[in-house]
């Protein structure tokens, strides 16, 4: 596989259900990436290593995706100035608030860029991700632009069908 | 004035005094920008207008602030795939916690990158859009490092003087 | 069908259950309707369009039902003088604590009349529209009074068979 | 004076001035108006009299504000089926975040239309109801789209002063 | 049955299975008892006529229970001395945080006692009635000590099983 | 003095000034009454011991307030069957949610009853004892009902005044 | 058994499955420990005497776990000067937010350690405590040790197979 | 100074009055302590660096105090078993409701012991502290026995006046 531009980086491997389909996205934009597991709390060494080297590796991207008290994202971008993107995922209990606020609330110097919480925020971390790609890429440009209006047909398309049943 | 490459749209002026630092950041990085007032409520067309046009026009990442159901950066991103930062402003009643929802939980397919509440946020919003442009610009980038080197020896100034008062 | 009167806007298709019951309202009303699907920030020019002629085409209200974000009933409101009526559908981590934020919260000079969160908002918004119909429709009128009379019934009924079981 | 046909309750005189700004856009809209002081929990047989009488007398829209456990427009929808639009007040703990879900959470069968917390609520109760008096009176309806065009004037002339200073 | 001592009033006769567990309680305790529903925005002259004759009916206590816009409480004790207990009832979306807001929140002069969300607030809403009753009638303070030593036993009783499951 | 009627505790002597109102009431209804100063977390055993004795000293009502993780209600309440009145008094930071929810949220079988947040909920928690005390008494009775007629007259005056200001 | 280090306090027994991982962890570790069931509300003389002794007879740390209004924690805290670890466990509706607040804000002069709500708090609760007891026990420091070295190469192992799956 | 049992780090030295009267008690405690300034975003080696040396330096507990996205304690905790206790310090909007949630929702195998908001969670910190100390410390045992019975005097001392003034 090709060097990866964009890097998402989960908290455990459960929440690997999460990012499919926006792994797919990426497929389809043909953009190289790679998934990582790690531990704000339970490796830091390793999280640090990863962030340390995000910037010379190449990475334009990370998103780090946690949950409860969500460090990862924060910790990150303590070890790097490649943009870091995230998304806090919902907990038993605080359904993504307390991890929210983790990932939010970051001091003046060090930005993340938070999404929404959960599997909707992990899409849009990636189209994120894309857009920060298609700065300088034509191709990566001419897709999203695409992608958006495809969004935007299947709205219409849905109201066409609407209409037909309430007339 | 060069052609800016950064957008700050703030939905009143009462809101300027907020993005004073954050200028003051900007001219330091030498990057151009421009500063807009701009409602989503008030002033949807040139809304439209100013996002349409924002990529065509070399625009790197629109810095959207706004307060109570703040619509800004979400309509700014309905018509751009230029990323969008958004700023929830803090509101008289509610403390920014209204901004915040509506600017953060974006439906999957139209993505805004949220920072914290307030100032902290503009000041984060500048530096994510400097850490984007710096994935092409060397300059920058070193700049970057170099920024983000002085937050770090201001804290151990810190700690080295406070060592002193409780020994 | 005749032109109509109420407008209901629904950001996904996967809402139209939740207006089944407000519909039968309207029909035991006898009062023309329309249904769109339109997405603030999937189709936001389609939004427009629809707002801008919402009053020409004689629309008495607009309800408009949207989750997360929920910009929807906000850009509605900044195209048109017609009242629009905003109901916040819940999501799946904030329960419409998000969507409430976005719908409630809207500045001065852009009015949006908030209902209560889900179906029970739906129904609501539609009797209200039914309300602002009455003012110059003395059959609406009547039947509204009707209306409310039987929902006092049923609880009287109830109270009676409810004093039979504990006596 | 003339009958009026909107309503401004209050649950006590201390909230007069909030409502002022409102007040003098009632003026400016040349439209007929009258104030009460009324309590749902402390005069509940005013409160009754007062909108069991508001059909008949003529009155298009009631608008209650009112803090804490706000009953009052709720109170007054169960007596009427002219639109009631209630404005949550803050309240010195809970900063109105109580009063918004004692107006907000009405059940089916009983709508009460809800607006943003405090000031800005008020006004744009107050412009919501000259929507509903709007639909049946071109006057209003031309000064109403005035209105709408001079709040986008505003921000386009603070824009424009903003260009001149970051140029 | 004898004139009733405590007044159980709900807002829908689908919360009954709440109140099983209270009602055998005062059934145990031999305490008179009657059950309503009623609903303060459905039919507010009932609750009002209710309301009104409590104290001359001998009525001792009242334990409210209602959800959402919980007005039920704070309405009933608009008109009545006698003790209002309000229960919140939790509902769908807000689970209960709304009701809790509209019975708790009463302004000063019309006091109403708020217990637990949900039905251990519905059991503590009788027990506390019963508490009343008891600071003139004998046989139930006797009843209540006994009740109260009953629910410690149990947990000692508990707290030996465990010791032996654990040593 | 005579042996009191109604025990108000504080956690503190700095709550003093949120008792004045209600202790001028008691004093014009003519009802003895204590106050004490005592706190769950820093001497239990005196907690216990006045809760133990409150039945015994012909106590009809015991109003405790406290702030914070606000146990003393509920430490009062699990030594005695006199009714236990509790009313959250505001924390500097979470301005009283922390409290409300240590008071309100008993579990089934050890009832408090819980009163609006600070001041206006001590006047309640005052109001309310003395409704407890007016089913035995009749002067309370009638001096009661003529409180609630005063606070009615009180808003009719206020409502007759601004008649006169906005005609 | 022998004399117990660490004590676990739970309200209620349908409480036991949410320390069974947590006992298996004491288990490996070696560490005598005992189980009570007690409750602040139901038996608080129990819950004193358990407290008052808890230092002679060796307790090094008490994990009191509990929820709602849960008072467990800091009723023994109130006792003692043994550390206390509050555990906030879910209650069915406000999902442990309540017993957070009941045991995170305590006074000043009474600490409380609370841990995160629900079943990862009684795992925390009681490796906190086993960091307690590590403090003079190099056997239990070298075991605690070793137990974050695997946390961490379980984690690193997930991302090693994750790197195999995406490459 | 002698080699500290007690560590306190706060993120910033603006919040070094809050820990004055902390530090008072250390003293008249006579237990040796330091004060670092240390930021888990800005000096991330540092703060890695300070806690892998804390256990071999002989660190008893470490006092971490930081607001918004408050990782500082759960990155130390990441790095060593000595024990931390988190100290939420409030935020200018959130008032420390994002730092409680970045400190208390600790995923399972990494404990923080979490303090109430703010300066008394400082002070509070600082006595857990010393009940830990005082497992093996025979003198601050007995100091922490007699700081318990000042406190609960000083509250009885007020109860006496309080009894003055009221009868």
């Amino acid at each position: 596989m090709k060097s990866p531009l964009i890097a998402i980086v989960l908290g455990s491997d459960s929440d690997l259900p999460l990012i499919k389909s926006g792994i797919e996205s990426l497929k389809s934009f043909n953009i190289s990436y790679e998934v990582r597991i790690l531990s704000a709390h339970r490796c830091p060494d390793e999280v640090r290593k990863f962030a340390r080297s995000a910037s010379k590796r190449g990475i334009k991207a990370i998103i780090a995706c946690a949950g409860m008290a969500a460090h990862l994202p924060g910790v990150i971008a303590s070890f790097t100035i490649v943009p870091v993107i995230g998304v806090p995922l919902p907990s038993k209990m605080l359904k993504g608030v307390d991890s929210l606020a983790s990932i939010l609330q970051m001091p003046a110097g060090i930005p993340v860029a938070t999404m929404s919480i959960g599997e909707p925020g992990v899409r849009n971390g990636i189209l994120f991700a894309l857009e920060i790609i298609a700065l300088n890429n034509e191709r990566v440009k001419r897709q999203l632009i695409k992608h958006k209006d495809n969004l935007r047909r299947k709205v219409l398309e849905k109201d066409e069908k609407v209409a037909t049943i309430f007339s």
